[in-house]
């Protein structure tokens, strides 16, 4: 037996699908919506019918955008001779919190795997060439994840742009600004020590 | 400058109202909307205003219910002659679970707070004694939170069932069980020796 109305019940097992929240999370966010007034989930119900019918990707770099070209492909202020190639949408917004790049994006869409399938046919590596071949471009940054997969992906994209005028990059590894030396793991030191630079 | 494209930021702003969904995790679900199945997230919209345009307040006790009477008070099964009194319609739920009460309720919609300008006619308290007078009731269980808002309303209640023929009962407080006396407040340590039993 529930211990929920029908529709109270429906809205919890929806909200359960969300990633994070479990059947307690679920049941608070469920009586909020019932205590809040009528016109806030009508606000909420229609935002997500919105971003899911007006979002789509950018038919150049994939990003989430609601015209054709997203915001960011078409700033005239951005530099069109770098690409910064990003496993998902968002890590863009990631790096461009940091307020340093200007430069162009690319999402991969994902990073190879081949225990899941996924090689550069499921992710968007050919139009990543593609997009070398047309436009004018100097540097590749490579800031997928530092994983095992995504350092894999970041060595075939350079293999890969191996043949062209271009100088590709990838984002440094090492210590985490504010982080501890006593509890960083070894390969985070390694690299860390690696990538040294002189001060 | 938003980082977002305009739908998804809405989206965000509209997350961010739900209780404990921080920029983060409003993020963190907004991107997941877009990445399921269009189906899905209408499935949820449409959850959300079924929700609130269905759910309204059980006439008798104020629980939560899509019918004019909710699923327990149209329960025939039920004990008639007990009322639960508690907080809010989301603590019924917490002692259904138990398994051990087959009374009915009454949802009070908060407690007595004098400073919020919460007094006895803000909560349905005239609506509980006007159930007393009318249906048969021989007991009420105040289950209020163990607070002190809660305990000074459990009292309030009392008082005012005085001159009815019904015992008045107040759940117990004391050590939560598989809790540790060392880890335990002074008060609740009280509470557990104010309450104990034979055994």
């Amino acid at each position: 037996m529930s211990y929920y109305t029908k529709p109270l019940k429906k809205l919890i097992d929806q909200l359960v699908k969300l990633p994070g929240v479990g059947p307690k999370t679920a049941q608070r966010l469920a009586f909020h919506i019932l205590e809040k007034p009528r016109e806030d989930s009508r606000q909420l119900a229609q935002a997500i019918l919105d971003a899911r019918d007006k979002i789509r990707f950018c038919q150049r770099c994939f990003n989430f955008s609601s015209g054709s070209l997203c915001d960011i492909c078409q700033d005239a202020n951005r530099q069109t001779d770098k690409i910064c190639i990003v496993e998902d949408a968002k890590d863009i917004v990631v790096i461009e919190k940091t307020g340093l790049y200007h430069g162009l994006y690319h999402v991969l869409g994902g990073v190879l795997s081949p225990i899941d399938g996924i090689g550069p046919k499921q992710l968007k590596v050919a139009q990543l060439i593609n997009r070398i071949k047309q436009e004018n471009v100097k540097e590749v940054i490579v800031a997928t994840n530092p994983t095992l997969e995504g350092e894999q992906t970041a060595m075939y994209i350079a293999e890969a742009l191996k043949s062209y005028q271009l100088k590709v990059t990838r984002i440094a590894s090492g210590m985490p600004v504010g982080g501890d030396l006593e509890y960083a793991d070894e390969l985070t030191v390694s690299k860390a020590l690696e990538g040294r630079q002189v001060i």
